[in-house]
């Protein structure tokens, strides 16, 4: 490569990401590190997974039972690991509010980084998940912008989303979302980033669409002055 | 430099960004560009200004007055330079609601992209510009969470900005903001981007403070995938 992309970077950032889902798969773990990594070369990702939760984050009671490990984890992160950041990589944003309080790091949420960059784009924006309802990680910062919100017919949960029958209803629903009136949809569930689609449902769309994972790297990055 | 900053990236991405300030020496013109390329190595910025507003946007009829210029520069950025997405390098958005409409390319403001950033850090934002009152771009996405808005005291528009003078009454807001409750600033001026103030503003304050032109340059790099 040519040196012009050096700009001042001359080291790299190291960033803690929090899984929701429990892997034994390193790749698996480090899956969203890697789309972090490929977007914003100067951070270096270390993942970690909270334990005994194979389905994730996918309703009021995973949610409960997960924060108290994403505290756990976080903490460890920045006092052994050293981070100088910390993504969680779960769109419902579980804990994210006490560890900002808790934490002198930037603490960033995908759902919120989601909804976020969505609105650079447009008034009205569309929310694809895997729950029927909208997550309020989301909607606290879309309000009445958001316009109406979908999930592919069938999935429960963010396994769900890798078995490949599901794709075509991600694309079903993120169209549904635009003949609502979407102008943007922001992504609540990270799963969707997981398994590469996120280009495809802006190409099927015609609308821009936010992966939530990158979207918290390039704010995180943003915050590593 | 070592490769491992090379990530995916082959090709830098041209990006247009408007000035609405008239300038006629290059490295002002170019300051807010050197900015981004700086922070954004991906992205080649080419400024341009908009004519006969020395004085920029201050008030209701100098937005009015620079909203046909910002326009005419914008179509021409595109059609003539080729360039893949836009900035309007001005925090009262002036134009960007016109152009995302009528433009294939990402188009992006610097008012609301610094709003958009101070919510990855907080509920509670202070908003710090030349103005007395809040600027509508800002406000569209804060709604509630605004909860202050300061100005340093004696400046009226962006080149009063660049006297010295002014810096530490820049400071003095700033710390209004936080002491009335704000835990992350929104800058609402690029102005103070252009003066280099802002990592002092933040240390002096203790909580994050977004460079409104360098997250617009973020947002801008996140949508050239």
């Amino acid at each position: 490569m040519s040196d012009q992309y050096a700009g001042g970077y001359t080291t790299r950032r190291n960033v803690g990401l929090i899984r929701v889902v429990t892997f034994t798969d390193p790749d698996k773990l480090n899956a969203h590190g890697a789309l972090i990594e490929r977007r914003v070369p100067r951070l270096s990702v270390v993942s970690r997974c909270i334990p005994d939760q194979p389905y994730g984050i996918h309703d009021d009671t995973s949610e409960k039972t997960a924060i108290p490990k994403i505290i756990e984890l976080a903490h460890s992160l920045v006092d052994e690991d050293r981070v100088e950041a910390l993504i969680v990589s779960c769109a419902a944003d579980p804990a994210v509010r006490e560890l900002q309080a808790s934490l002198r790091v930037p603490v960033v949420g995908a759902g919120r980084s989601s909804a976020l960059f969505a609105l650079s784009r447009g008034e009205k924006i569309g929310m694809l998940g895997i729950t029927p309802e909208p997550l309020d990680a989301l909607t606290e910062v879309l309000g009445d912008r958001l316009v109406a919100t979908a999930k592919p017919d069938g999935v429960a949960n963010t396994v769900d989303l890798l078995k490949p029958e599901y794709r075509v209803q991600a694309v079903v629903a993120a169209r549904s979302l635009v003949s609502q009136g979407a102008e943007a949809i922001a992504i609540s569930c990270t799963g969707f980033a997981t398994i590469g689609i996120i280009d495809e449902l802006a190409a099927a769309c015609g609308v821009p669409v936010v992966d939530p994972v990158v979207a918290a790297g390039v704010i995180c990055d943003y915050w590593l002055t």
